[in-house]
């Protein structure tokens, strides 16, 4: 089985190329290609196959929003074998894969997901560096909440892009206080906003167009790098500033991307992606 | 860069095909390597070369004791990119990598190390599995002492296989049990036993020749396997059972091993070598 690695903030991938469909991509499969030790180790995989193959083999039970048959589609899985819709981070590395290996042209592609058709910018790529602008929808706002972690209280904005936010600007916040926080555990977030709790983000306030943060993923704990949380907190820094629209440069702790919103809330992601390695893996090899 | 990645129980290292050492292996590029998200991952590094390339390179400053030129030679670097003499997990990996890439006839290998020669004989072996004896010297008993590590007291038989360890036979301790024990935080052990520190290993009695055991490693943590911590713990299990020379299969929460103990204290440890995936890393996508 063909694979490839790559990463995006250093939110790592397995690629597999599959543009027929004829892989078995079982979650055992995948939970094994994921695991770190026994396996090659990944955040996720994304199957790269047509989305009409996906339909044919039983996949996807149909092609979803804005999707054409002939269209790329991301089949994401998480590092546990289940099913995710979109990942902000791996988008980009899918694409990057497109463009590289000369399954799509660029600089503009569509890419399917299990949330629709997303429209995707390759701005520059080689064979493993690339720079990715991706279309993530329309943020909106919910209101004031705050969370509770480790006896700290923290008071945000609650966003909602597609997936719930509380993101956090703490006034006076360095980005050397913020590395220092203590950010193990899991949060408590009020039901009444994310009756399925959500993602946290800490980030320091606006200093010219830059912003530092951290984020708790719901169901992960910390990572070092989460698409739609950068978002989140573009959209609260903004806020924070008594703006609604601009470009945010958002440093997490596996590197920087950089976030427009307009006026109207539609934002757009773009970030880097990297290939490092490709080979063969034998999956009688795994377990 | 070829490479080829594989595990024994678990420990997990990347191999460097280099038979005339011409990679330029500094620990910077290591340490990217094994890094999980943005490298490959791994624990360590097994660079396959010729010993007198090695001294040739400057790498090696001479040959090891019993170690001829044209010999095999495990230049074996940690995940942080330091130096390691020996590696027992590691060294199962290497000779299955020589036998089954068609670099070595087995089944018996003269495997080279900053430790001495280190003769190996692969079992059995195919592309991605094989089962790997290694000789591992001569097992020293300490004497009796005691750790502590959160709160709670394990007395045990100190055991030197070549680096330190307090080996400790909990007393009607049964497999479930050891699972559940809290085994996060560093131990701490007697200074005048233990300089350096030591490896402790936790161990349930011997039933029939099988027991089960948790490693908590110098400076690492608790790891899913340890190749010489296997050993003490078969030496303190065979002890504890009134016994001097054996058979013991050790469980470790990466798989299983067989540990063989002569009347003279000559040390046997036979276990499994998978080698999973092989490919190209690009040097200049990491980091």
């Amino acid at each position: 089985m063909r694979f490839a690695k790559g990463h995006g903030t250093e939110n790592d991938f397995l690629i597999l190329p599959d543009p027929d469909a004829a892989l078995e991509l079982g979650p055992d499969l995948v939970a094994a290609l994921c695991e770190r030790r026994a396996g090659l180790g990944a955040d996720g995989v994304l199957r790269v196959a047509r989305a009409g193959a996906l339909v044919r083999a039983g996949v996807l039970p149909g092609l979803p929003a804005g999707v054409a048959a002939g269209d790329w589609f991301m089949d994401y899985r998480n590092a546990d074998g289940s099913v995710a819709e979109m990942c902000g981070n791996g988008v980009r590395v899918f694409a990057h894969h497109l463009v590289s290996r000369g399954l799509a042209a660029g600089p503009r592609v569509r890419v399917g997901t299990r949330a629709g058709l997303r429209p995707v910018r390759v701005l520059a790529a080689d064979r493993t560096r690339a720079e990715v602008r991706v279309d993530m929808g329309r943020v909106g706002v919910l209101g004031v909440a705050a969370a509770h972690l480790n006896g700290a209280r923290y008071a945000g904005i609650g966003v909602d892009v597609g997936n719930p936010h509380l993101a956090c600007v703490l006034p006076g916040l360095t980005a050397e206080a913020l590395a220092g926080l203590e950010l193990a555990g899991a949060p408590e977030f009020p039901e009444a906003m994310f009756p399925a709790g959500a993602n946290l983000e800490i980030l320091t306030p606006l200093a010219g167009d830059v912003v530092s943060m951290r984020v708790v993923e719901r169901g992960a704990g910390e990572t070092r790098s989460c698409g739609t949380g950068t978002v989140a907190a573009a959209a609260a820094a903004l806020a924070d500033a008594g703006r609604v629209a601009g470009e945010v440069s958002v440093r997490v702790p596996g590197g920087v991307v950089r976030v427009g919103i307009g006026a109207g809330g539609a934002a757009e992601l773009t970030g880097p992606s990297v290939i490092l390695a490709e080979g063969e893996v034998d999956p009688a090899a795994l377990g």
